[in-house]
């Protein structure tokens, strides 16, 4: 998968894009990333990026002029003709993705559909807001949570890491993306190792068993009983993600 | 406001907490951060922090030793007291956090809550699982959302972002934290910068009008339908997040 980032913040995603399984993504040739610097679009000598919003307050807006060049470069359009043109020269394989938290909320369902795309181009701004006609070129607009954030780039990079691990090859044996939280729709059921005994908490007797199907019925029936006292909108059917299987 | 994090990949902060808003809480003084790489507290030559979990199943899970005596350390615990010393000697001004898929679902009036805190310290685990007995250290458990992410690490940036930029004095004159998004329960209204007319697409009239009362209202009336198109859900009052000044 290929993803790009447009902002005016390139240097935020260094530390998060090289390391832990981001980096392996990478070095495995799963993945390939760049952060372009918006301002390469920008025009004078101040590379400006942002104005005062129409109509007043406080803050300053993201222009749509260097977004729609930085989006038609990074995309090989010809300059000039994005929205309309992408649209005439049909699916170009890319999804343009605008992190707002006017955007859908994100979760796993999501994940796991971008997860099967070729290449995603991710549009950060800041929370000031951006020029709305830049929305023009959004495939998705996606919020991470009802919250709000300096900018775009955080967010993006979580929606980055929720999707990479998703691509086929990326975890290796060492954890598999089935099980845990939300692929279920249930919470994930409490893990211990050792030691057995800690400060005298004790690892819950039926995990020492070695009865498989036991200890299978426990932990989906922990997975139950945890989502109901502390999600139990999780197990209302229309809330219920779905898996990574069927979504599309 | 201090902030620790105690993670396994303490280098992913670096480019984050260095830029933006977060380097200028820091060289305000209004923020003082720092990553603790959990293997300093950890044993043997391979400082291990993970171990196979009990009842069998893939992935390692993070071992509650480390993380106890990470968080006695950073907080000035003598050893081997914690958890029970912790509650003997009443509030010591920290809320200790732990970042996973179980916790609470994390919103602005959280953010709101967790900007009146002194310190901060994060709890960051892997997705595999942090061993169940070391959560008798948490005073919360967040989760930024419904998708799974590799580690604690970036969802604990989202929170730390969220909160930092509710301190009083992190942001300028340039922007407030008042009028956007979730503050009110309203999803914020389009922006609209120069130029006046771009690709096709105009400004709306009444932002050139320069009557600052029918812009209001317009903005006002544009936040409310947007929200009721995009997100019905925070027009119900139950879901309505209180506002930072009740937020306690």
């Amino acid at each position: 998968m290929k993803i790009d980032a447009i902002t005016t913040f390139p240097h935020m995603y260094d530390s998060v894009m090289g390391e832990s399984m981001m980096r392996l993504a990478q070095e495995k040739g799963l993945l390939e990333f760049k952060a372009h610097d918006l301002r390469d679009w920008a025009q004078g000598v101040h590379r400006k990026t942002d104005d005062y919003p129409y109509g007043g307050g406080c803050g300053l807006v993201m222009m749509c002029d260097p977004i729609f060049k930085a989006v038609e470069d990074v995309l090989g359009y010809e300059a000039g003709s994005l929205p309309e043109g992408r649209r005439e020269r049909g699916d170009d394989g890319a999804t343009v993705i605008f992190m707002a938290p006017v955007g859908k909320t994100f979760d796993d369902s999501l994940a796991c559909k971008l997860a099967k795309k070729e290449r995603l181009v991710f549009v950060c701004g800041h929370y000031e807001g951006i020029d709305e006609r830049a929305y023009s070129l959004a495939d998705e607009v996606i919020s991470i949570g009802d919250y709000v954030l300096t900018g775009g780039e955080l967010a993006s990079m979580v929606v980055i890491d929720a999707v990479v691990r998703k691509i086929e090859g990326v975890l290796g044996a060492e954890g598999g993306a089935e099980t845990e939280s939300f692929a279920d729709g249930l919470l994930e059921y409490p893990q211990y190792t050792r030691p057995r005994s800690f400060r005298g908490m004790d690892v819950p007797e039926i995990l020492l068993s070695g009865h498989h199907a036991n200890i299978a019925e426990w932990r989906h029936a922990q997975s139950v009983e945890r989502t109901r006292a502390l999600r139990p909108d999780l197990l209302e059917q229309d809330n219920r993600p779905s898996s990574c299987a069927s979504a599309h």
